[in-house]
């Protein structure tokens, strides 16, 4: 029986040069981040469902990976639902675990804690083009710190990383939850009813001002309150973050406070990052997490809308498991996107090390072919040993395709190999115009 | 309501130190493999269940994490087991979703074709001290050779990673599935029980001579081929390598050709590496996984029984998925093992880098804060903004101790900040005797 070969649906396997340019990615990001002082930590890829469950993921815990329980018994009498057949879940984010190991550890943690993750999440999506099962995240995050200074840290190494990257000058959307409050109660939404207005006005990129009109007034908003809201939005256009800022205060002074600190961030962030982002106020930014308090921002690579890191703060998510509420706020890479983006570009630098191809005969002893190669294999030199084939031409092709630059063949008589140049090929192959 | 802050059962949170110290030690093993030309891939946590069982995983192929299908039907009247409810599963080990790998994407690897792979596997293991339910595995694979070429190099390669972990030259233990399966014919066991016969010799290092002639007298093995059995390993004992491999063919036959394909692996290594291994070969050694064909080895670590490495050929496991046999052989470091060697040690080389703590005040205007530690933050520097406290002594030696070298302040009117070193801590800490 053949069995299908493919990886399941929506994941992906990662070729030798797709699992290099991602680790230069990585170890450059994570380079940005270790000179801001953020250390890196680990979790397990699994979870209690108990915490992931109700942590404030909004839809993502709905895509949730359950784990059958071990030795789980599937007798109809007794199970009454996915909650007696599963305890543990794959993480769908980096956020809510790093939350249960700030609370599990936080006696041998530095106050503040300023952490790196890097790795893997899993969401059952709907499988659609540029998008996966499984998918890396870069975070970091900062807990102990009430004041805006941790915004503004998060948002500049953030945008160091990604000019470290050599992407363009990222855009950086701001808001802030409480911005979002007290909009909605100023169009007349009930305080039990902002959850929603929100999850329809974040569509605004997707479906336009008069699909989120639409779907408000399906949803049972009134008229009165829909008007006021792009009255809001008009009234801010075209101003600097500034004099937006500034509109907005003087429209609903309840937003007084959040205001204010959107201002520090900004102000902070464009006297000392104006070479690497520009930062934009947007009060229709919305993201979906359920579990923020506070500033929220996402970061825009070139003339596109979807964005390539999202983050804010989440005051409230430690104190739900350790009873005292713990400041927090994070800033958090998608990888994947970051990569497609590299890739796109082809700008694949080779690596610099010298790599050689020893090509031995099935004639050839094997200790001499194994100790003239070993002698080579100096530094930091790859030697890799390959059975010669009969079609040794195409051999040598492939070999420089592979990225080898040169290869050595036993001597008769003599210990030392004889090493030949291979053909670089230009970047980018065969194609006609790169 | 508080929830309980524990990673799930079996697995761990990892502290900044302890990844930072994984992290150098993948990072030196990943460099000496790329030396011998492998390449690194990646593919997903999650298999077909289908792939993964019956995949020759023997004993862990009871310890798969399963994954609930999306939306499974938990109707009484359609669930008839554990086949209905899962279609995914965690990976047990990296070999079984290589040869996946390798049958998908044949066309475009290279040939012959070396991998490495870094990654975690689950198992639903019992919990037991040292033992975990997430680990790490480091894999190097050579598929497309079917020559003991391939086995040196895997051999080489592992002993100088491990060389370069500045671990103990390790000693390898060699042994052939085909010299197992002839020990028990040669000993009457019926082909249809050399699994099972190799089960229980595999505990010989557990529970002694005695229990393993116990174990095989209660699963009905007679007396004869028992005795047969142990006085082929005393007829072997005490010689050298090339001794007991002679003795053996002499002895049975029928091991002729493994003998000879061992002899070789164990000369070229005793010729290269003799100064970062010694090869022993040991032919009660089994290796728990059904898929191996031919030779197996496993590294052991100083004095000690337990292996930090293992491997052997599966010539049979591509051809499960193709249609077509591929010769492969691989060997695997278990990372959690070198780890806890490396920590034991306490050699934890501190990272070069320099690392200043800026400390401001809550008086001191962000925006100056930010523009002085970007200014500092030159070159590979680590700057990490803290808010001063207000024991400040307590402070200072709370930064020394998590690797601060010097702390920065602003000084009134001078746009340059203030560095002043820390006190070093002697490596160690507070405890006395080190």
């Amino acid at each position: 029986m053949k069995l299908d070969t493919a990886p399941p649906r929506g994941m992906k396997d990662l070729l030798p040069p797709e699992v290099e340019l991602r680790d230069r990615a990585s170890a450059t990001i994570l380079s940005t981040y270790q000179r801001y002082g953020f250390r890196r930590v680990e979790t397990p890829a699994l979870e209690d469902l108990k915490l992931l469950l109700g942590s404030g993921g909004g839809e993502n815990e709905k895509l949730i990976y359950k784990v059958l329980k071990r030795g789980a018994k599937l007798d109809a009498a007794t199970t009454r639902g996915e909650d007696d057949l599963a305890d543990l879940g794959l993480r769908f984010d980096l956020t809510v675990p790093l939350a249960r190991y700030y609370a599990h550890n936080r006696a041998t943690l530095p106050d503040p804690f300023k952490a790196i993750q890097i790795g893997p999440v899993w969401r059952a999506e709907r499988p659609q083009k540029g998008r996966f099962r499984q998918f890396t995240q870069c975070d970091i995050d900062i807990l102990g710190v009430a004041s805006e200074i941790a915004e503004i840290e998060l948002i500049l190494a953030t945008s160091a990383a990604l000019v470290a990257l050599c992407l363009e000058r990222p855009r950086i959307r701001v808001n802030d939850r409480r911005i979002l409050s007290a909009m909605a109660t100023h169009c007349g939404v009930d305080a039990r009813r902002h959850g929603e207005f929100f999850v329809i006005l974040d569509k605004l990129d997707k479906i336009g001002r008069e699909g989120v009109e639409r779907e408000l007034r399906e949803a049972g908003h009134d008229d009165a309150g829909i008007a006021k809201l792009f009255d809001l939005f008009l009234s801010t256009e075209d101003r600097s973050p500034d004099g937006k800022l500034e509109r907005l205060a003087a429209t609903i002074p309840a937003t007084a406070e959040a205001v204010e600190g959107l201002r520090t961030i900004v102000r902070a962030v464009a006297r000392e990052a104006s070479d690497r982002a520009t930062l934009e106020f947007d009060p229709s930014l919305v993201r979906g997490m359920g579990y923020y308090t506070g500033p929220i921002f996402e970061a825009v690579h070139g003339g596109g809308t979807a964005a390539i890191a999202g983050g804010g703060r989440y005051d409230r998510m430690v104190g739900r498991l350790l009873g005292d509420d713990v400041p927090a706020c994070g800033f958090s890479i998608g990888f994947e996107r970051v990569v497609s983006i590299l890739e796109e570009r082809s700008e694949v630098a080779e690596s610099s090390r010298e790599r050689i191809a020893f090509l031995f005969d099935r004639d050839d002893r094997l200790t001499d072919v194994v100790a003239a190669a070993a002698r080579l294999r100096s530094g930091d030199r790859v030697v890799s040993l390959t059975l010669k084939r009969k079609n040794l031409a195409k051999q040598l092709d492939d070999l420089a395709a592979e990225g080898f630059g040169a290869y050595a063949v036993l001597r008769p008589g003599s210990e030392a190999p004889e090493i030949k140049p291979l053909a670089r090929r230009a970047a980018g192959g065969d194609r006609p115009n790169g």
